[in-house]
């Protein structure tokens, strides 16, 4: 039966796919891919590319950024009604997201706008900081501990709150929060205890441990990711 | 080189291992993998069974599963000492642990001792948290929400805290503590929108939406989950 399969593909390196989004992959004849802006374009579609079959049909499709919901809704929607449509037309389609689609992800919306009128599935994947924190061997939990993942976009307020609760915060998107970031960590201190990673898993993966050196204006990548432990 | 690998080998279905996880296995000499009480003896070592070489030795060890971690750290050291030694004679040597080895796993207190007298490496796997959110098609996060995992061994005031805090609180290990969290989930109204699932991924999975049903004294799997939603 012709199903809409969306697939989490790992944090960057084609190897933490898993077995079973390798073989939904290969099964698609229909791919959507977002089309993000400048050198990210191709990240997650070079990923997935070693499982991809020669008949595939990639179709990339905008998905607007920004985050005045009304401004994407009538994108998301149109994408949606084409992939009902290939689907209804009895083509397996594949929407990838990176790291899993249930963690920040654009496909989430595609799937609530989609609803039951069509078959979904969708495979979970490797999301950043559990293969950062593999990378690096810094257990995210153990025994009674608890963590959150927060994003920089959740304001000052809400990341104090989580980093005074938990013994270990991965806080994510934090490429342009680092002005409010860093004396927050530096106020808590923790500035010497958290681990700084950008394009984990990938041959560009650069990982700091410890964040004092940091400068406010140093130029991150989108895909940079701090996990903050508790000393 | 010889190496120690931590393979994580995700929440019960073999396919949801990674393309990596896979190829380590296959390379493996030796595979350390704990000896738990009854019929989760064999889970790790059933998912990870596919991909085992045949000239492949186990080494069935028992892991205190105790609260008491001086109990515990004896019959650790007395491992990590065997695996250093095996690495050491040239084998490659194994872990597995269900999930992702940085979550809630006894590797990280073997990754401890063992420091850097070996080569060591982690291979991240998926959670059976984040495989619930896709198999239900439930976000645990979008656009500048959080969520936060914690172990119901955490203690009540924690987990208030988390479930004011966050969107979404992933609560762990639920099975003794029924008594407590469903009355705490009932005073802040959550009973309808939490998620339970046993046996993530697997053939015996269970998913139930809604606990407000739930009896206090339900006999549930060590392996129960509860994804806990905002309305």
């Amino acid at each position: 039966m012709a199903t809409f399969y969306g697939i989490g593909i790992g944090p960057g390196d084609s190897e933490l796919v898993t077995v079973k989004a390798s073989r939904m992959l290969k099964q698609l004849d229909i791919l959507y891919t977002p089309e993000a802006k400048k050198n990210d374009k191709s990240l997650a579609l070079s990923i997935a590319e070693p499982y991809l079959s020669e008949h595939l049909q990639i179709k990339q499709r905008h998905f607007p950024m920004v985050r005045d919901r009304s401004l994407k809704e009538g994108q998301w929607q149109s994408i949606a009604e084409e992939i009902i449509a290939d689907v209804q037309a009895g083509s397996n389609v594949g929407f990838i997201t990176l790291g899993d689609p249930m963690v920040f992800s654009t496909y989430a919306y595609l799937l609530e706008i989609i609803g039951d009128r069509i078959e979904t599935k969708t495979i979970p994947g490797i999301t950043s900081y559990n293969s950062i924190a593999s990378e690096v061997g810094v257990p995210l939990v153990m025994d009674e501990e608890s963590f959150a993942v927060v994003p920089a976009t959740a304001g000052l307020e809400r990341l104090e709150a989580a980093l005074s609760l938990h013994e270990t915060v991965v806080i994510m998107k934090v490429a342009n929060y680092l002005p409010t970031i860093l004396p927050l960590l530096d106020k808590h201190g923790l500035l010497d205890t958290t681990i700084l990673v950008s394009h984990a898993s990938t041959d560009r993966q650069d990982v700091r441990r410890g964040v004092r050196d940091l400068s406010f204006d140093e130029k991150l990548s989108y895909f940079t990711t701090l996990i903050v432990k508790q000393p």
